[in-house]
């Protein structure tokens, strides 16, 4: 029977700010980025989203991200090497011992927004935060574009590696996402963007910008829920899946 | 033979700014309060800072503050229950990230500046401080004054408890410590300081400010760093207590 | 003809984080308190929120809060005087600075949440306020409670003043606001907070929680906008001010 | 008679932390540069160095950076304009606020760190920067690098401008400065120091890392102050300055 992962980034509020719906995404996903409170959540925010993830048996995964809570990690930064691997192990640990508070732990990181923008293509980067997640535990996964730097390094520095693909974004004929400036970048009609996944999942391929098919490895399909749009989408795409006969099972189980 | 614990607050830099001298301190105590980066503390120079201190064999407590940058974790702050315990557990589990990638552990807490004078005395504070401490691992040992609200806390959350003395601080006939404010307060003389340490070890008991004798438990005492005059001060105390045949030793030893 | 002004909380997004709609109270109230960065607002958002109300006519004031973006500026925090002043100057002359960049000026300070419940009552904060106000501009007007420390520092510091209402809040029969955790503190039904109002501008009473008329001075109402449930009763409420014969004006209004 | 300013980076502290000798280098400088609270500077220690500055008749000068408090405002991060813009006179405004409230005013911006490298070339930023200034005070100068792209945008948007030379720093024979990370490119020896800048600002030449003799036009001197060293290279400068009958003053003087 096939199988796939669905992720999304959740525990994104801060304070008295919120964003997103994480109890309605918690019953789509299988597996959770949470915020780890460089680029948001706060620790009572991020405590709640985990107890929320656990009740329900979603994987809980380190989103970690640059410091930069008024830019919400978007901004690229130059951050040397020594501060960023320190960075990365602190949000890291922070999380589980939010995690550990709750009765679970953390089994995977994504980094977020700048940071894994930068981590899939800059070898640097990728191997700054490979090294400080093998330094902290070697059995977290690493997830990622597949066939990116960020998992070279992953996988270079022990680390077990998952690919994603992200549901509502168009593909080049290469493979890649379409850059979000280019038109036609982001997908907005539910019925497409599950029949598209569903190909993906039960066949390899989804359909470029120019119509062609395109091979595209896929551990874990990335699902946005900070509107309620998303939402919809979200659940119209793990409806498809299920209806297709493929049963959605995380990319990172616990023991 | 007789033994103590010599505990300092350390890792208090922040970013550029640097505070006391850590490698100084670290050849004095046996017990470091890392700054866990809510008063103080970037991840770069905690993780510095633990590593100096694993590689001396000097035990790791985390020194959990408010998240008060400006104001150094000094000011009174009115945190809500639910934030604070998960404020406690994020520090504890970002400093125990950093621990694991230097091949050390976290062995206990001390709360730092207003929060720890708060969780002395406020019966809710010193619930919240200890039940996120035992949440997270009932192993580590709570630090604080002998008698205080803090200390008995921790004991009915199951925590074990250490009682520490300050080595550069005036007592009142209760044993309590002269507030701050009050002239004679700190005390700045090392051989007076060193003496009157010394006597708290081998005999139990301290001069109270009005000349009565008091006694006072202590696993470990607490001594300054961050003046050039401190590290003499503390220095002068290790070489005292040594000399005296006392045998200096953490209150929180790994296995 | 009777007048009384409208002022409500704005501005205070952060970053990627929205709270409230602007655009939509804006075209509701008289006066704009809006955030200076410490509790809430980011440059742009502030800058944005600035623009908006100087297109309309609204008039700018300045919200000042703790640094307390985790705490929303709601946790009591013991900051000493020469920190709390220095604190309010600096978000006062950010906002001038981004007001004298959209072509208007800021005429009037109301501080935010713990802050201004501590300076409505006790002498030392609410001096400190009045003289970091003083000391940048003295034409401000503090905004308060009728009858507070707040307002009566204000004027020992030679700043004008202006009393506020709370339109939602229930009050006692001396006149003071029913704490937020008592029973029935805050009001919901639309209707009968207008018709509360109305009788507060035009007759000088409001009903008590006992059922007596209690006589309160208002020279502005605050209005809350944080929900959509909150921006109907606002504009429920300016709508039965203007069918009542009351002419919206700001209290601080430009040459 | 020929005239040049000294210029330093002052109020870079933060809290409980210190950076430098604000007075020390007050009583040799003419302009000081004062950090605005984004990469350093607390409301009250920014206040303090405005106070100081104001009683030596030292101009002040606004050192806007990125929000970056843990990286110094060193770290290169790509802000948007519209948060760029804001931020600078959010910053602006802050420090114009806490200097009218020493009753004096900010006569010129510098940037810092990052933002002041990315300004003097790229174009985008440069304008972001030199808008903003413009957009709070068109009389304000700007100053930077001579020939720079930061000192051209600021003319474009109508500010004076003032041409600096870094007095520890080695020279290219295109009259730029030799990037930090090569070798030789900071200088460290007072009297050689002191005879460069004597030289430049006499002759109007500096010798190049090649011993040829460069033109570089500076209307004012950057000296360092946060080491005990460097106070002492900025006092033998001033003193040779003076020596040579080079009368130190303001670039930006007040009316």
């Amino acid at each position: 029977m096939v199988t796939v992962d669905l992720n999304a980034d959740l525990g994104e509020g801060f304070g008295r700010w919120t964003l997103g719906d994480d109890e309605a995404m918690l019953d789509v996903v299988s597996s959770a980025n949470i915020a780890c409170g460089f680029h948001a959540g706060d620790p009572a925010g991020i405590r709640r989203t985990v107890r929320l993830a656990a009740e329900r048996g979603v994987v809980v995964g380190a989103h970690v991200g640059y410091r930069d809570l008024a830019g919400f990690g978007r901004r690229a930064m130059d951050v040397p090497g020594a501060e960023l691997q320190a960075d990365v192990i602190y949000q890291l640990g922070a999380l589980a011992g939010l995690a550990a508070a709750e009765g679970t732990v953390v089994r995977y990181v994504k980094p977020h927004g700048a940071l894994y923008n930068t981590a899939q293509g800059d070898e640097r980067v990728a191997h700054d935060v490979a090294a400080a997640v093998a330094a902290v535990d070697p059995s977290l996964v690493m997830l990622g574009l597949p066939g990116s730097v960020a998992l070279a390094a992953a996988a270079e520095h022990g680390l077990p590696t998952a690919a994603e693909a992200f549901a509502d974004r168009a593909y080049t004929p290469a493979g890649t996402l379409v850059p979000r400036r280019d038109p036609g970048a982001v997908l907005h009609d539910p019925v497409l963007v599950a029949g598209r996944m569903v190909r993906l999942v039960t066949e390899g391929v989804v359909e470029a910008v120019d119509g062609t098919l395109v091979a595209v490895a896929a551990d874990s399909i990335c699902v946005h829920g900070d509107s309620p749009g998303a939402v919809t989408t979200a659940r119209a795409l793990r409806a498809a899946l299920r209806e297709a006969g493929v049963r959605l099972a995380a990319f990172a189980p616990g023991a």
